[in-house]
């Protein structure tokens, strides 16, 4: 069984942030579909959309928004898929409006909010669902953070070797 | 022609506060309908009355929610009425969830939001909409207005007549 | 019957906000005529134009203000007329001055409040408000909505079609 | 020359929190009224109020009032005299938006604010700007505020002397 | 293959908010092991629990914690596993420290965040995403969903039936 | 009798904000003195400066900082004058903490604070005190706001008779 | 050489906090003294008592205040010894204003803050600088730390053993 | 006995804030060591930085991070040592999600919180820490804060000779 994941987004002015998670997604192999949906100015789009996710293949939702973000909750409405919500940073309250839309959804309807802008983590998170169950996936999640961490190392290694005046001259 | 107000909230535990604004319409004479419709558990329900709210014979909806509030938003992506959004207060951030959730709409979708908890004004600016072109509505906002003052004004003089200790006390 | 609409501001600097509701009500084919008034620095020409303004013929007010801003409250309290709000960004707390002053009126007086900066959906509720006893106007609301929904799927077509890097590329 | 301060509140739910203004008032010998004085409920009577107040021979207005305060500012706007606004506390927004309200005000027509609930500062403060040019007020301000210190100091002796584990038990 | 979550939380003073969470998954059929592990007081606990979480069969981990709530986002650094955070609410900031302390994670190592105290809707997410690829839990979680509506339905129909004064009075 | 205000600000870096008090004395006529009085780095210049300022013959201080901005505050504990208190905005949180740091003084002490880098305020209010009983500046304070009023009637005529599209080309 | 803190706060109502500070001392055998020291009331007191802390044999100080909380900062002015700061919980704004004042010290002037109401924090962290440099004191705090690990060890042991709901009743 | 202090940051991102702190150290003479440890991407690293610091001859830790800033609590909880935490401003929350992440560490596990990108005040804390017990450091504090004092004074003495606008100019 292959897995496939749904990233949407409210606007096509999100898609400088939300093509991070399609870049993770394509990283870790894992198959997906990036569109847009506009919860308010494309309502039976959204309707249709999350209502036929599961029919058309899809295990996860990755949904960005800002503002009066519900493309995340809207979809979580519907769908019986676990939907991530990305809140979208705005330019009068930097994503707070979007976080809190996104997070603080009632009883009964989740969404598995991560960081404003942090649509990377989307996808991610996604991989590592998918990688729950001891998939390949699941490998390929141990060798990125492997990496991540060898990265970090690296640049400490290089740092307590050069002092901090010449790596930040060097950056 | 009469018109007619939608009230809807996403949970009978907001009735307490929705209530108030049914009792300003029925204070104003205005016909209503109040009923509950959830965005996150009933969202075919939603699309529904949405739908059919003009046909319905609607000519405004108020709708009251909490948290991730999207019931405001989404009857106005669906609807072309006027929609007033009343954010409830919630126990967990005092309801700037709620406000941030229903006033930060993009472009193309307003919803008329009022303050947190406001579900009374909610009422009085449907019967404002209402009064707006000249109705008897009209005429009784005056009145209502006349009589906020005549009530500040009565306090007033009997706080200066008996001094804010008296005054106090008596209360 | 012919609907006009006040468009007023506290200060020439929030023109460039406010023109978007003139934008939209000539979009929308409503008459509006549009001013200055300050609810700080004119409190004389703030009371004259509330009081008169049903007088001279509006039925709606947009008013917009930022920081303290007392000009849609005010015109409320002296007015019977619906007044929406707008919240003008401020440069030291983003608008949630703007924001709190606006839509935390007491119990009496409410203001239809859109989103900081959301002038265009001020002049968009405005049109709604007409339009919601049944004409020309409404129909007009409905068309636009369907075009802002064509606009979305064009795009959303077009994003399927060609991909997110060439997407963004082309943008 | 005696002067007189003008105590005014936005509702008569304020007067447990505004009468701490009066009295310091009292307590420093100042001559002051108390009145309600709505900005949204009672427009009129707030021009009348503000446009009258030098007239009526007082010198300086406290201002109190919660959520969309706008009677501070709007005194200020209408009269030339020194206001010292309080925003006083709100049930869901514990008075930020009071303090937002207040203290925002734009450039040419200041509100001297204090804390949320303040009162009793904004009668001090009254006090402070008449003595300010040297009159009898000025030192009974000094006189109060040596009283102040005496009293920390006498507190204070008490808890060296007993320990914290008694003082708490006797308080 | 069974799947098993983890339910871990800072200090048994979250039992109350977190134990939402194992109900919910009982009420779904999944199985889970459910324990204290405080990220700041035990981090040896922390690192070994999260580093053997997967060994020991868990799939999912759910994580609760208040203030600088590090427990979920410390797992998720250990582990590979996805990681349901709970951001617990606080005595003096309401949460909103657990909430940023939770979600604002940097890129590479995500934390699906839930609302403020929404342990419930942490278990939800739980059986979401072992239902996401087909399982009974899946059918599960529909036939939840389909109740939660129904539940609305019956609410708004009874509400309707009998209006909201006798309903208010009734509950 | 004369007045004088002291100008104080923590830092030299306050001067661009701070230079607009020193300019509306000057535009109302009023003596000041402006210096820099650091309450973090130089306490002792603190109490010394507060200490001897009434003996030095001001009548009113006007203190701005930025942070944990204590400058005004401990002005307003040493000295009996009125003190107002300019927060200044700061780069991470926009002031916010200035206005918190100088706003929220505790019974017995006030300090009259004005808008996040409201320094013009500042001056202004420092006028109204100085002109509260009667002397020339209250003469020039009505002046200096009907001056204020004639410049936003002019702006609003200008705007009416050429439209806001020519008005934004204009200027 | 024999360590002494000096604990102080701005009024005797802090003391139920700020007591805790004194019994974390106690606990790890730290030599303390505790009192009241108000900067805003007695500003003298706080300029002896932080002048003459170092000649007074403290090593450390501990300063709490609410709101306008000057006091640790004041301190950390005058005196060169390590401050401490505790931001005392306020009934308006939670202590998020008394944090801010204590934690946004400009650079030169450090205070060591801790959390909201953390008083025992702060008795643990000056017990901390003192065990520093391998005293007694730091061998103390690392048994102190082991305890409360095996508490959490031994609570999660029980409520593994017993399970949740026996727990929360037993609890 | 001579000091150490180890200096840890999240990221290299943060070593243009955190090297504030490596110079102030240097400027009094005091030996250090600056390093990238992840709390999130390297939890190894920093568990085993953690446990050896005291054992590799530091005596305290200044840790900095950002957003979810995990990495200073995280050392006190495994580490004896006594923390001082930086938190770094990000580009979405300005850095109070760090704050708050930073400072409301639970009972047991302080963390020395210093401002907002607050490493130079960091670098100073940790030295009046080594300073607190009499040694040569303590001396070069009292100079340092001198100096700054002098440095006030010197600024301070030219605006009062030239003037702000000349001083504006000049600068």
């Amino acid at each position: 069984m292959e897995a496939k994941v749904g990233i949407v987004m409210g606007s096509d002015s999100d898609l400088k942030v939300m093509k991070e998670a399609a870049e993770m997604l394509d990283f870790f192999g894992i198959k997906y579909e990036l569109t847009i949906v506009s919860a308010h100015r494309t309502p039976k789009r959204l309707y249709k959309y999350a209502e036929n996710a599961e029919k058309n293949g899809f295990n996860i939702i990755i949904a960005g928004a800002g503002g009066s973000a519900h493309l995340p909750g809207m979809i979580a409405a519907v769908s019986s898929l676990p939907v991530i919500g990305v809140p979208v940073k705005t330019s009068t309250l930097s994503g707070i409006d979007s976080l809190y839309s996104i997070v603080q959804m009632p009883g009964g309807i989740p969404v598995a909010t991560v960081a404003i802008n942090g649509a990377k983590n989307a996808g991610i998170l996604a991989a590592q669902i998918i990688g729950a169950f001891g998939s390949e996936v699941g490998k390929k999640i141990k060798k990125y953070k492997a990496e991540l961490a060898a990265g970090v190392e690296e640049k400490a290694a290089n740092l307590e070797a050069i002092g901090y005046a010449k790596y930040l001259n060097d950056v």
